[in-house]
């Protein structure tokens, strides 16, 4: 298995890959860059609305390095990129050096991979990882606490859960507050402005086994949602699935 | 005794009082106006820094409400304040409406009132509270990673807990994350760099009992203290003791 660093170097070198299944045990996280300009609006979004926005570290403007990661280098060592421009998609390197600049701050941001592995061994099944496909996610009816140019509804992920291990899939995703945290919502998705599970906003659909309850967590999508609605003209995010692997375990993220 | 709403009536009307006891169970926030300048460095400092600077809040620059008490106004509803120019005391005045600013940024950060409410309930002794004394509080050889203009180092209160309590006082507090969180630190003062206990830096010296071990936690004076050091040209606090009663119950803020 690779380390952090393995994997990064890896990436760095060219690699391209999506990251699940990288450096097992260690925290990945969101990459949102924007120009210093933008940056206060995203930081007060973020605090405003931490279980969508959990940030793990905002970097100085200017700077590619971040406490997460001590060696790497956020400019090359994601596998791929997405540049946007007035909340257009304009590329998808595997580095961004050459659209950088020196005010750019980078949120990392945690990402639900952390808590998958909490859930995997507490024991509760995860029905996407089983099937090999993307988690559904769905677009609320509840809108985030805007701030700025920053604002637009909660996403939330869903997973499938044995009713008997709900309390259980609760009480292991409140331990990891820092990472979306517990659940928002469990059953009765109408009530969350969802009106077909099988017509996901985001993700694949997912089949719902009898005595399953559908859990609903804030989902990492939210942010990044508001970042293209807001239309701001420059921002590099990482590609979805190609996220940024850190020094940190996931373990110490847990309360 | 009062309800929230009464009692920042009575501040607003010309009560002059320190909060200790005005509408018990509900959360009572520290409170921090900077222009929109540097409210970005500020909240930057908190997010680098949350044990020590739990942000409850922070307001659209130029408001003076809140989502923590809606129908308050911050400019008069506490019973005194403090204005800073330049790192300097120079007023305290009973409201600020005379020197609001249209660009003026206000951060609510939690109390320590908040976690000793949970303390208390679950039997922890609060030694400085039998004596009727502030608690005591210690500049720590801990610096607090820095954001701009914001830096310095880690303060933190003290209570002597009963070796047999220790554990639940981590475990009462470590429930309320959202208000300083778990102890920083378990014993053993010099490793903080607190050479004589008998002398803090804030607050009056308490006695430490035989069988009391002394418990160390991150305390709201840190982002004040860093305020104050970073010299910016203008700034409102609350005085001390002299606190934003909120309308969320302290129960809201325990996982």
């Amino acid at each position: 298995m690779s380390t952090p660093a393995e994997a990064r170097a890896a990436f760095r070198s060219g690699v391209v890959a999506t990251t699940s299944g990288w450096a097992d045990g260690y925290v990945q996280a969101n990459l949102v860059s924007v120009p210093r300009e933008h940056a206060y609006d995203m930081l007060l979004f973020a605090q405003r609305n931490p279980k969508p926005c959990p940030v793990l570290d905002v970097t100085d403007a200017g700077s590619a390095t971040t406490v997460l990661a001590p060696d790497a280098d956020l400019r090359t060592d994601l596998p791929r990129y997405r540049v946007w421009r007035h909340g257009v998609l304009d590329e998808e390197p595997t580095e961004v050096s050459h659209v950088w600049r020196a005010d750019l701050v980078t949120f990392l941001i945690g990402c639900s991979f952390t808590f998958e592995a909490a859930l995997a061994e507490s024991g509760v099944p995860l029905r996407h990882v089983e099937n090999g496909t993307a988690v559904p996610m769905y677009v609320t009816n509840r809108k985030c606490r805007p701030a700025g140019r920053f604002g637009g509804p909660m996403v939330v992920s869903m997973r499938p859960v044995p009713a008997g291990q709900v309390a259980t899939a609760v009480a292991v995703t409140a331990r990891v507050p820092a990472v979306h945290g517990a659940p928002v919502h469990v059953g009765a998705p109408a009530a969350l402005g969802i009106a077909d599970l099988a017509r996901p906003d985001f993700g694949d659909p997912i089949e719902i086994a009898d005595g399953d309850v559908c859990v609903f967590w804030a989902c990492g999508v939210t942010p990044q949602a508001a970042l293209i609605e807001s239309k701001i003209p420059f921002a590099i995010t990482h590609a979805p699935a190609h996220m940024f692997i850190t020094d940190v375990r996931d373990i110490e993220y847990r309360t």
